[in-house]
């Protein structure tokens, strides 16, 4: 069980290395929601998504014989980079193992950061097989994408970075919805943000049809979505929650929200023209929660987790616009 | 004359009020430049531009009875907004001259500020006359948008930022490249940095057919440019550099350098690509040297001043791509 503890400890591993994200801030954005919308910009993160925090701090917590042996990751792409690149800089190999259908962006950046990649099918290969056998044969360490306490203290750390700048902005009790695939960075902040912002409530962010965390919460154990793909937010398409994230996310969060694809899209053309940053789908799914689907009239903050969008989908969400 | 202390007093005035703007880094853009390019990311700053920051310092000297009265600018759209809201912010009534061929969205977005606009000729009328006329009429203060002692501090202090980043990032000597217009921000940034970082030399960045700051400093006396139109920089289309900028850019600053609005464009898909930051073509000129024009392999810095892209303008850059 990941602890407060356990995530200042990833805070010193990665300080000097991962970026403080800004907490952005638009008088016309909040026009546009009715509301004070806060947005931490985690898609200005080293490798354009917060996945590198949680891989740097795990491969920065292996010994020194096991970072030579290296390490393994299956991603559908934003993990893969954090690990990949996080495993460059300290000289450690990465095996990444990814979805034929990534966006093309992903999979060359991966690649650029030194990896070797191995492609696998969504819908007819099981990734956790493949990668647990790879591991064995070569002696790799797995590094999980959400489901290990190393990753999920990695991911906190963000949260960590949300209770300060919120209290430099005077946001007091707000609900700060946060992008949600297998839960690794909800229920980091979730923990985070217990410790040192208990008013900042943390709620989940899914698309419509891949609702598995709502689903797990309302039914009080882990529900697995019935497809595997069929949305734009190939990011967070995860099949269920984890078995360290639910019960982190059953007990500290409030209630799951899901947007549909044209909703992210709105708030990835929001994002570029109020906020000057460019989000992928998956990314922006917690801001489209902010504007379109927050009650009341209190301030909140969204967690744009993610930013590696190819051109042709940027294009798609300035064409759509936001109104 | 602006001095350090004049830049270190408006930072105090802005503390609290003013993002400070994260300096960004991405490997796969150090590939393309083959060299480390930093990016000090201003297009975050409130407004999405620098300009708010000289205009909040402008603003906030004044005196209550002045205040009262009013504030005047004539801008192409990002002092504007820059000035708008920085008086809404203080409850000061705000009027802002602005070229008929500035684009939409920095009109819509100075009205939603809350100031009154009034629309002038680029081509056939002289926006300094009417600026003053307006001010005389009215008893409004007038904010010009780089001649002016308080507004060179107020982007000074974007220099002092840099500087302490540079420093946490482990940068020794390197060249900073602005967007230069009237060189509000470069006389700025280059006081800044000579008090605080001497090893940083900042180069103004223009566009090509509009190089009055390259021209001015190699004749050493104040050049202006042929035409007032005809670049896709709006932003930084200034008719020539201003009697108090121009002797500290000839004093402190490295050579100057024109990038073609094609480079600009290809910057700007770059930002969007592997920074995840939207920038408008005149806040793009300065990324555009840095990744097309620099000399040597050494790191370089570039500041990214704005950006208030129009929808179709981005999605112009996301189609040329940056190769």
């Amino acid at each position: 069980m990941t602890t407060i503890d356990d995530i200042e400890a990833a805070a010193e591993r990665l300080a000097g290395h991962a970026v403080r994200t800004p907490l952005l801030h638009a008088p016309l954005l909040d026009a546009l929601a009715g509301r004070r919308v806060f947005v931490k910009a985690e898609c200005l993160q080293k490798t354009g998504s917060f996945k590198y925090r949680g891989a740097r701090a795990a491969v920065s917590s292996l010994d020194a014989a096991t970072r030579a042996r290296g390490v393994l990751a299956f991603s559908s792409g934003n993990h893969a980079q954090g690990v990949a690149l996080a495993a460059q800089e300290m000289g450690v190999p990465a095996v990444i193992v990814m979805p034929s259908d990534a966006p093309d962006l992903k999979i060359v950046n991966t690649r650029a950061y030194g990896a070797e990649i191995v492609l696998y099918d969504r819908e007819r290969e099981d990734r956790d097989a493949i990668g647990e056998a790879l591991a064995e044969e070569r002696g790799l360490t797995l590094i999980r994408p959400f489901d290990d306490a190393r990753v999920i203290a990695g991911q906190g750390t963000c949260g960590l970075e949300i209770a300060e700048q919120a209290a430099e902005a005077g946001i007091g009790a707000a609900d700060v919805f946060v992008c949600c695939g297998g839960g690794g960075l909800t229920s980091g902040i979730a923990l985070a943000l217990e410790a040192r912002a208990p008013r900042l409530r943390v709620r989940p962010v899914e698309p419509e049809g891949f609702d598995d965390v709502a689903r797990s919460m309302a039914a009080g154990r882990i529900e697995k979505n019935a497809r595997a793909t069929g949305s734009i937010c190939d990011a967070i398409l995860t099949p269920a929650p984890g078995k360290l994230t639910f019960p982190v996310m059953a007990r500290l969060c409030g209630p799951a929200v899901a947007v549909t694809d044209d909703e992210a899209l709105r708030a990835m053309a929001a994002a570029l023209i109020r906020l000057k940053i460019a989000l992928e789908p998956g990314g922006a799914v917690a801001l489209a929660a902010a504007l379109f689907r927050a009650e009341g009239d209190g301030d909140v903050i969204a967690l744009t987790s993610g930013g590696n969008a190819d051109p042709a989908m940027l294009a798609r969400a300035v064409q759509r616009g936001f109104d």
